[in-house]
């Protein structure tokens, strides 16, 4: 019955602490020796959620997660010895979410899950971003959905249901693959399929939540390659 | 400078007419052996431009590709012996535009080409329609851009200024690949790059124009293996 697999990326297909601290860590270790460059990829990431709420309440006008990570990344930076860097390495370090590397299982499951299913990431990143990390990462996604092309941000109902309406499906046909259950929760609730992704390390020593599954979900997998056997056996 | 390849699908990437032609014939022959599958073909490739008229002028209210050749087959199946047919039988041959079959070159040269540039449609097919047909046919897209996507179909400039936008690119940065000096017009006039793909033989016999390039054209190629030739050497 389902047909399209759905795929929260940031924590669910890519690992975005480790990637991005190490990433930035290798670019400004004789750039800014004395960065804090985990504290300050832990604190961006805390930005996201509120600065996405700012574009839900009409605090901030539309704009994408490229436009979002810059302006938290340059209101927090200065707190992490980042400074004094010109705009072009500011956005270096901003494009540092488009470098983002795969959990060891992803590729491989997403291979596997392609045969049968069409794949595609439903994310908050925005168009660019997702296009540049799948040609990094090999990402075998067969058509890129996101936030952006609906200009609303994930859990609102629209990126969902536009995403079924784009793939010319019903929300019974398509599923949700998240670490997240808030994420499968809004899904759920609109009909889709739901399946857990469990990551209990996105967050290192800061995960707070998201430890396991929270809901009724169709399937709970330990990874994307146990999603694959799940699906394909 | 150019950073990202936008490819005309109908005629550009794939052989509509010969393909289509093909697939119904063979599908038809015990079905309806009177009927005349070329014909159909070429009758409801004729109803496309003005279907997307009725779209543009507000005759029709926004519907995706699927939707306009339906209702064009509906009109014009009985003129050409295709009748009797059941609900599930005609979305079977209105989704023959999911199936078409690429030019000899398209796939090589597009694998090509993707090693450098990032390489989306920018069809007026619908989504799903585009990804049903890159998942037959092999056709390497980083993402699908169309029509669907903007809710309005070429030449409107909000398809190709929303590809840009979706892209993260300035339109300089941005190359239209395409059979029909009209797409290329459009997309010149709004500061894309071109590419004249050669096709003279896409309509079969009753091919009336877009033998050559008209216009002031970045690029002219025979084929997409030579447009890739052309810019990757």
């Amino acid at each position: 019955m389902v047909k399209a697999l759905l795929f929260d990326v940031f924590g669910t297909v890519v690992d975005w602490r480790t990637s991005l601290a190490q990433d930035l860590s290798a670019w400004g270790a004789e750039r800014l020796p004395g960065a804090d460059w985990v504290g300050l990829v832990d604190a961006w990431r805390g930005a996201y959620a509120p600065s996405m709420d700012e574009v839900r309440q009409g605090v901030l006008p539309w704009m994408n997660l490229d436009a979002l990570h810059r302006r938290s990344l340059d209101r927090i930076a200065p707190d992490f010895g980042v400074t004094g860097l010109s705009d072009a390495e500011m956005d270096h370090v901003n494009r540092g979410w488009h470098r983002l590397r795969p959990w060891p299982d992803s590729v491989p499951g997403l291979q596997a899950l392609r045969r049968h299913y069409i794949l595609s990431p439903l994310s908050n990143g925005n168009v660019a971003l997702l296009v540049d990390m799948a040609r990094a990462a090999g990402l075998p996604w067969d058509v890129i959905l996101c936030a952006e092309v609906f200009g609303r941000y994930k859990p609102d109902a629209e990126v969902y249901l536009g995403a079924c309406r784009l793939l010319s499906l019903d929300p019974a046909e398509v599923m949700l693959c998240a670490a997240h259950n808030s994420d499968l929760a809004a899904a759920q609730r609109l009909g889709l399929g739901t399946a857990f992704i469990s990551r209990p390390t996105e967050y290192g020593p800061h995960q707070s939540r998201d430890f396991g599954p929270e809901g009724d979900w169709d399937i709970v997998a330990a990874d994307i390659e146990a999603l694959a056997t799940c699906l394909l056996f």
